[in-house]
C-alpha cells in the first residue's frame, strides 16, 4: 500500500505556516519514494469559530476520521483566553477531536542536540545527555470528567475520574518503548493525596508483572516537577495522567532549550495525530520567523506510524543536516536567520 | 505582649533535626529579646502513626488550636508511598492540620542569594535577581473534594471543587502583597479547560478593580512551567489553587539552587503554621547532614507574622552572616561542611 489519506488541519496563529512546510516536504518525499499522498484540509480552532462557528466542524471530524494519519498545526488565539465567559473556545475543537478519534496516548520524544545545547536555559552538564519519552494519557482524567458551574458564580468543580481501562493501555505502550530503550517507568502520580492516583499505581504495578525487564519507579508530581531540573538524565520512559502531562510534558520541552523542534504523536486504535509541541505563538503569526523543524519532526513521526521508516529517517536525517548547517530560523540563531519557507525549503531539497 | 505560646511539631526524617534548630534559636531570642516561648510538643505524621495509630492525634490537634504558632518539620514516610492500599497515611495528618486550622494560604517567598547563584541548575543571566513571592490555595479544591474508589479497583475519581469564599481571601492577600512589591499579580490556571480555573479568573478580576495600582495577569500552568524556567524574573506575586501551587512552588524552588534554604508559612485567619519547604528527605534523617537554615527562615517568618520584627530581622542577619562566611552543611559547601546543630549553634551564638 502506497496511497495515504492525510487530513491536514492548520489551525491557529503559526500553524497554517509551518503545516505548510510540513505538506511541502511531504509531497517531495511523495515524488522520491512514490507514495501517494492525498491531502484534505480541515478548519479547527480559533479560525474555525470565526468561520463557522464551531471550533472543530463536522466535515473536520469526517476527514480526520477517514484519514490515515491527521497533521495538525496548533490551536489557541488571545482573545478567547481573556473572556472567561466565553461559551465556545477553541481548545474545545482539539479536545473533541482527542475523544472523537480516542487518542488515548500522547507522545513526546525528548531528546537534546548537541549543537544547541547552549540554548538550554539549564546548565550543559545537567542537560547534556537527556533523552526522556513521555506517555500521557489523553482523553480522560478531569479534562473529561463532569464539569459545572452554577448561574451565580458562586461555585464550580470538575470531576477527575480515570476507569482500569484508561489506564491500562497507555500503561502497556510505556513499557514496550522502555524495553526498547533503557528500560525503565517512572509513573508521575499524586498518590499520597489523590485516589485516581493510587489506582495508576496499582495498575502500573500489575502491567509491570508482563515487563520483569523493565524497572518502575514512582514520582510524586511536585518532585518530578524539581527533579526535571535538577536531574533530567535519571528519566527514560515517563507515564502519567492527563493535567499532570500537560504541565510536566510542557515543563520538560523547554529545558533541552529546543521547543522549536519538539515533535508529538498522538496515537489511538484506529487514528492518530502529529503536532509540534510549541502551540500557535500568536504573536510570530505570519511574519515568517516560525520554525517549522518541530512540525516536520512531527511529519517524520507520522512516517513511522504510516511504517514509511525509510521516508522517516531520511527526512530526520535532513532535519539533523539543516540544524547542523545553521540553516534555522531566528530562534535558533539570531545572526543569520532564514525564513520558515527557506527552511522548509532547504529540507525539501535536501531529500 | 510577650508571651507566646509555640506548638512544635517536629514530624518525619529530617524534620525533628531541623525543627531542634529552631527551638534551640528561639530561646536564644527569647532571652536577648526578653519574650516567653513556651513550647508545646506534638506527635505528627508517620511518627505519630507509628506511636498511636493517628497521623494526627487529637491531643496535638488540641496544642495546635491553641496556640499562636505552630512550627512544623516535614512529613512522608517512603513506607507508605509505595502501598498503595495503605488506608492510614502521614499526609492526611497534614491535610486534616492545614483544614482544621483553616490555613488556606500557603506562602513561600523565592529569592536568590548571590553567593550561592551557582547552585543553581539554570544559568546565572536567566536566574540572577529572582524574586517571586507564591500564594497557593491550601484547603479546598481536588485535595478536600469528594474522593472515590470501587471496591474492583475498577474505576476511581476526585473532585476539584472551588467556592467563591475559597478563592476571595487568598487573592487579596496576594494583591495586598504585590502593593508592597512590583505591583503585579500573576494567577496561574487551566482557564481553557477547567471550571473552577474560569471561577478563579473571574473573581481575580473582580478584586482586582480594588487594587488599580496592581496590574494583574494570566497565564496557564503549563505554560507557567515552562516560563518560570526561561524567565523567572518575569513574576512577582504569584496565585493560584491548590494543586497547580504544589506543583509551581516546588518547581520554583528549585531554580535558585537552595531548597534547603527555603521557608512557608500557611495562614489562617486565627492559626498560622511555619515549616521549611525541603521535605522530610528520609535519606538523610539522623546524619546531623540536613540544613536547618529553611527552617530556621522558617521561624523569621513566624516572628514576623507575631509581631516581632526586631526579632525577625535580626535572624535574617544572622542567617545571612551564616551564609556569607560558609557557615553551612554539605548541599551548600561540600569542601568544609558543618553538622545540622553547628550551623544552628553559630547562628544562636550570632544573636
Ligand atoms: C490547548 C490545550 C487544551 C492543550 C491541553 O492542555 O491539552 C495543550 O496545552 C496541549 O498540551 O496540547
Ligand atoms: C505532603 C503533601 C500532601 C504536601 C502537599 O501536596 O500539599 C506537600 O507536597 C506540600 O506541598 O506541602
Amino acid at each position: 500500500n502506497n496511497y495515504f489519506k492525510i487530513a491536514v488541519l492548520p489551525g491557529d496563529g503559526i500553524g497554517p505556516e509551518v503545516v505548510n512546510e510540513s505538506v511541502k516536504i511531504l509531497k517531495v518525499i511523495g515524488e522520491v519514494f512514490h507514495y501517494n499522498f492525498q491531502f484534505m484540509y480541515g478548519l479547527m480552532g480559533a479560525e474555525a469559530i470565526y468561520q463557522t462557528g464551531d471550533p472543530l466542524p463536522e466535515s473536520t471530524l469526517k476527514i480526520c476520521k477517514d484519514s490515515d494519519a491527521v497533521l495538525f498545526g496548533a490551536i489557541g488565539d488571545p482573545s478567547f483566553d481573556d473572556n472567561p465567559d466565553a461559551k465556545v473556545r477553541p481548545e474545545q475543537g482539539l479536545l473533541k477531536l482527542r475523544k472523537e478519534l480516542g487518542l488515548f496516548a500522547n507522545i513526546r520524544p525528548l531528546k537534546t542536540y548537541s549543537s544547541l545545547i547552549e540554548k538550554s536555559p539549564l546548565k550543559k552538564d545537567i542537560i547534556e545527555g537527556t533523552d526522556i519519552q513521555i506517555f500521557r494519557e489523553l482523553v480522560s482524567g478531569i479534562y473529561f470528567g463532569e464539569k459545572f458551574t452554577d448561574e451565580e458564580g458562586a461555585y464550580a468543580y470538575d470531576v477527575c475520574k480515570y476507569s482500569r481501562e484508561d489506564i491500562v493501555p497507555i500503561v502497556h505502550m510505556a513499557f514496550q518503548e522502555a524495553q526498547k530503550r533503557k528500560k525503565k517507568v517512572t509513573l508521575i502520580d499524586k498518590a499520597n493525596v489523590l485516589d485516581t492516583s493510587r489506582l495508576w499505581r496499582k495498575i502500573c504495578k500489575e502491567v509491570a508483572e508482563e515487563y520483569p525487564d523493565v524497572q518502575l519507579d514512582f514520582m510524586f508530581v511536585d518532585n518530578a516537577a524539581m527533579q526535571l531540573i535538577l536531574n533530567p538524565k535519571q528519566f527514560d520512559v515517563i507515564v502519567t495522567e492527563n493535567m499532570f502531562g500537560d504541565i510536566i510534558s510542557d515543563e520538560a520541552s523547554v529545558i533541552g532549550g529546543s521547543i522549536g523542534l519538539l515533535p508529538s504523536a498522538s496515537i489511538g486504535n484506529t487514528n492518530a495525530l502529529f503536532e509540534p509541541i510549541h502551540g500557535s505563538y500568536p504573536q510570530a503569526k505570519g511574519k515568517g520567523i516560525a520554525n517549522p523543524i518541530a512540525s516536520i519532526l512531527s511529519t517524520a513521526m507520522m512516517l513511522d506510524h504510516l511504517q514509511l521508516e525509510q521516508a522517516a529517517n531520511k527526512l530526520r536525517e535532513s532535519v539533523e543536516y539543516a540544524i547542523e548547517n545553521k540553516y534555522v530560523t531566528v530562534d535558533l540563531n539570531a545572526d543569520q536567520p532564514y525564513s520558515t519557507s527557506e527552511v522548509g525549503g532547504f529540507i525539501a531539497d535536501y531529500i
